[in-house]
């Protein structure tokens, strides 16, 4: 077991109607609201007039059109810009991980002289950042429960994630309620992100039988819902328990002591979506069965061999090798059966640019360190068994 | 689900060489330091010469001999005088959950002008309390992420769990290696404590799926590493992993959302340990297969079925009551195996009291609502099959 350093300060406020709670968190935060969001669907759902409503005695400025995989050039420097300008003391984040992930920029950036990609791109560490709550609408990301986001610089390809401890939120109202209307497209990304967030922390050596079990209840938990919101999207027990999930499946807790992973399969995504913007979560789920396929040998079969006997239940007295394909295909076949595309071609990459993208990767994400090492061919392997 | 609101502001610093951190820990929270500890044990091991060198640049007052079962009148009245005397800044324990829990309630009492026991009997809510950072030698009550303390008043065979928000510790300090020396009776002990904390948290309804495998996770974790310790002491990866998990067992994250649990086995053992003095993981351990057998009906059944199965690997296909049975049967087993009393009799309790006991516990703990409700007859049934 490895030594850690270990702290989340962010309140989870999670449940039926927790939103009402918003006057009194923000209170002791400020009087000068920056409230971000995105593109308009908390203005369908009511959810912006009740917010609205709800923050009558401050004084609200608003960001909207928050984009998917937020941009740097056109939300995160017009944010700081505001918050410079109006003396924004408490950023309100309405939406999913997207809206939140761009205000965390935006909170490092308003407390920064400079220009904000210095602080992102980790050339200068952040001194100070505003305090951030937020109303998340969506179950993905766990940005709600971590100290993290990432942003894209499409000028340049890049996306980074950017993680500092300045940059957990004070609160998170979570209801699952407000996660019912999300569309089957993005429910089921979302799972699959949060998914493989937990798979990212599992996939490590050494590991700890508290670690694994933490892990392996998390996909229970998203694998066992998720049929149920594709089936039922007002099913409140189901929404609910797959919101708590991805609330904590980023957060780090699941691999305390754990050894170094790499997070390889968002280290993959992350160019996917760089370069042709697609749904994060779809790009997981693409890359997820491929990468494991890739890795696969006598020296990290052992973690498959867990991961099947705890999670699908396959039988322990199968050889090593035969439960590890069979709980990879069981892996393809979940995300199969929600209905996610599971080639690139069907979100519309082909084989053009993966040449780059494997190059761009390699320089980047460091996978040559991960728990199973990535080569610039390893990465373009895997990329190409994913068309 | 059920709506919930969580927080632990604690920071973990977890593994071999930690205490070296001290100093930096201590510098944002002031100069004045009250060091708690217990019998003298640290001074045995070098920890008290360790701690007081690391703190050369501090003024450090000490407040020795804290008991097990941590007294009012002996232990958090003079702590309490001495923080105001000396106009402490920050609380450092040093030592088992005792220390902690008694350091918790004197950094509370340290801030009231009135007699500490108003807090602690809930009669007044603190307004404020001294930081409390900890170095902890004993794996089990997971004080040490945890924002409560139980507090004994001999004079009037109280013990009371006083909790508040505002007794998390700032930092807790755990390195495994600092728990190869606590013998062979208190580390079962401590190991049945954490192993009921999680007990207590998965007995109830509703609950999740993600909650429920947390907590087999946990009991899992304690139960493989167990004999290990037992067998070796210095066990690196045996006594980290049981740490750890006692450091989690007791934090409220394994039932977020779960519906209440009443913690009736604590609520028994707490008096058994208020009028004997015994050790609380011991009276615990007794309690606990007892416990479980006196509220199996149809109606709970449930919950040891998913016990039974996910700790067990009990055969699923086997009549619900008899795989109930089986579990209990093994969690007995678990305890007697690793060497712990399983009867009253042999920790010192004879049937005289126990109708006394009974009473003090149905008129105190709320076992009545508890998620299986306990009348006082319950109650007194529960004690006399465990003498």
């Amino acid at each position: 077991m490895k030594n850690f350093s270990y702290c989340t300060p962010t309140r989870l406020l999670f449940g039926k109607g927790v939103v009402e709670k918003l006057p009194e968190v923000m209170r002791p935060l400020g009087k000068r609201i920056l409230m971000t969001y995105g593109g308009g669907s908390i203005k369908r759902s009511g959810l912006y007039d009740q917010v609205k409503t709800l923050l009558k005695e401050f004084e609200v400025y608003e960001l909207p059109g928050i984009e998917p995989n937020p941009k740097y050039t056109q939300s995160v420097v017009p944010g700081v810009k505001m918050c410079k300008e109006h003396h924004i003391d408490v950023i309100l984040a309405v939406g999913g991980g997207s809206v939140l992930d761009c205000s965390k920029a935006i909170a490092a950036g308003a407390c920064y002289d400079g220009e904000p990609w210095d602080l992102i791109s980790y050339q200068v560490k952040a001194q100070a950042a505003l305090p951030i709550v937020d109303i998340m609408t969506l179950a993905a990301t766990g940005s709600e429960y971590d100290a993290g986001g990432v942003i894209s610089r499409t000028e340049t390809n890049d996306k980074v994630g950017y993680i500092d401890p300045l940059l957990y939120p004070v609160c998170s109202l979570l209801d699952p309620e407000l996660t019912f209307s999300i569309p089957p497209k993005h429910t089921r990304a979302g799972i699959a992100d949060a998914m493989n967030h937990v798979m990212e922390q599992f996939f490590a050596e050494p590991n700890t039988i508290l670690n694994d079990g933490m892990c392996i209840a998390a996909l229970k938990s998203l694998m066992f819902n998720a049929p149920k919101v594709m089936a039922d999207p007002n099913d409140y027990t189901a929404r609910a328990e797959i919101f708590y999930t991805c609330t904590l499946a980023c957060n780090g807790i699941f691999c305390n002591g754990n050894g170094r992973s790499g997070w390889p399969m968002h280290g993959i995504e992350h160019a996917l979506s760089a370069y042709y913007d697609i749904t994060h979560g779809e790009g997981l789920a693409i890359i997820t069965p491929r990468w494991m396929r890739h890795i696969l040998n006598e020296k990290t079969v052992g973690r498959f061999v867990t991961y099947g006997t705890g999670l699908f239940g396959i039988d322990a007295n199968l050889p090593a090798m035969e439960i590890a394909e069979q709980a990879i295909q069981k892996t393809y076949d979940f995300f199969k059966g929600l209905g996610i595309p599971m080639t690139l071609r069907e979100v519309g990459i082909d084989e053009k640019r993966l040449g780059e993208m494997a190059h761009h990767i390699a320089v980047n994400e460091g996978l040559d360190e991960a728990w199973a090492p990535l080569t610039e061919q390893d990465i373009l392997e895997i990329l190409q068994a994913s068309l």
